[in-house]
């Protein structure tokens, strides 16, 4: 039975503050439900319809959290998905800790790149391609965001993160750091890159001043045509497409 | 002067059937606006405020259509946008015209890709890549639709496209036509392709059964770590990126 007081807690999870004041979020919908029942987050509280406890009956036994049974219209009401016929979960976030990189390791920077969807696309894409690792400069949207663990389509759970200072990770790692720009050596013409930090920036200003100072080469996706950019979850998907066909795994 | 009927209109353009019905779509914003007046379209009406006027003065100059000035309060009113104070323009469809491909052109062709933030950005993924023509099947989103021309990000006035039968273009245009497929060749391992077209599916079923019999080559995008799939936006970038840096122009 769903109280009054649980369904006011999960709308709260909507807002960022209440988020990092329970240290909780959401994630709805069957795909990423099954990904964080099977992932190493812990999930604290777990909303299904009897379709999915039937459909997902191996993955709920045996588990220490609560499960109560709803109607696909009071997931509606609660999260943000015009329709949920499956699940909804309350999830504990995990503590802000830094990674160092391991030898031959890409790994992916966001210098504020600031838009929930942009950042989950981003997450999807890294996930694809086998990067594990990602550091967010402070304002970068947050991970927790519900668009983002939408837009990243279960690719949240497989991923490590930290929220830090570029410029003092970069200079800790002694990496080589590529750096997206308009204006930089093109990704078609670069041979046997040293893995290392692939960095982008924000969707309108680019990579800020301070963090460009760590930035060994500037790269840029070449242009045929005249469109004046690409968006930035394209952009990193080609230069991950690059990178990953340069650097063979 | 802003009249009842104008404001009636304009906001009867937010849905396709008034768009169908008049022929007409609108294209909101600094960016678009600038790029739609320096287009080939035909505008039949130009809303703005004094700060653009005074701004693009010379794109105003000896023009035919009706100009009124407006607020921005007025203009948010009236388009999507939750802030724009530059301009609102009501401009001419074009007739759905069939092209023929050129030699050596890549063509675009999409089967049934529905959203209309995907087929906008896939618009400004062409032009970034120099990409003039493209094909729709005519289940995909509607090329006027607001979010289209939103995030094409004014590239909508710089590319030619038909909605139209697939598989009788492709017979008649007799091209090898390169299939986005999950399970296909490499994109990463294709060696001197013959430009012809490039085809995406829609977002959850992919290539159709009937379309597919066109196709001469699947591709796909090599995948190194674990997500199902990618945004179909993302992976005509890295399909457009790829063949890009194969055919050289």
């Amino acid at each position: 039975m769903l109280s009054k007081n649980t369904v006011k807690f999960i709308k709260s999870l909507h807002q960022k503050k209440y988020r990092l004041e329970s240290g909780k979020f959401f994630v709805e919908g069957e795909k990423s439900v099954v990904e964080v029942l099977q992932s190493n987050f812990t999930v604290d509280l777990l909303l299904v319809t009897q379709e999915f406890a039937t459909k997902h009956a191996t993955l709920l036994s045996g588990k220490a959290f609560e499960v109560l049974f709803v109607t696909p219209n009071q997931l509606e009401q609660l999260g943000q998905y015009q329709s949920n016929d499956a699940a909804l979960a309350v999830v504990q976030m995990k503590p802000n800790q830094a990674f160092l990189p391991e030898k031959g390791e890409l790994i992916l920077a966001l210098d504020e790149v600031r838009d929930p969807g942009n950042l989950g696309t981003i997450i999807r894409i890294a996930d694809w391609y086998g990067i594990k690792k990602l550091i967010f400069s402070s304002h970068t949207a947050e991970f927790y965001n519900p668009k983002v663990i939408q837009s990243s389509m279960g690719s949240f759970t497989r991923v490590q993160f930290y929220y830090g200072d570029l410029a003092q990770a970069f200079q800790e790692w002694k990496l080589p750091v590529y750096g997206a720009f308009l204006e930089g050596e093109s990704i078609h013409e670069l041979t046997n890159p040293t893995p290392g930090v692939l960095l982008l920036g924000n969707e309108s200003q680019g990579i800020s001043k301070e963090v460009e100072k760590w930035v060994s080469s500037k790269i840029t996706i070449p242009s045929f045509g005249k469109a004046e950019s690409l968006n930035v979850a394209i952009a990193t998907a080609i230069f991950c497409d690059n990178f990953k066909r340069l650097v063979h795994p």
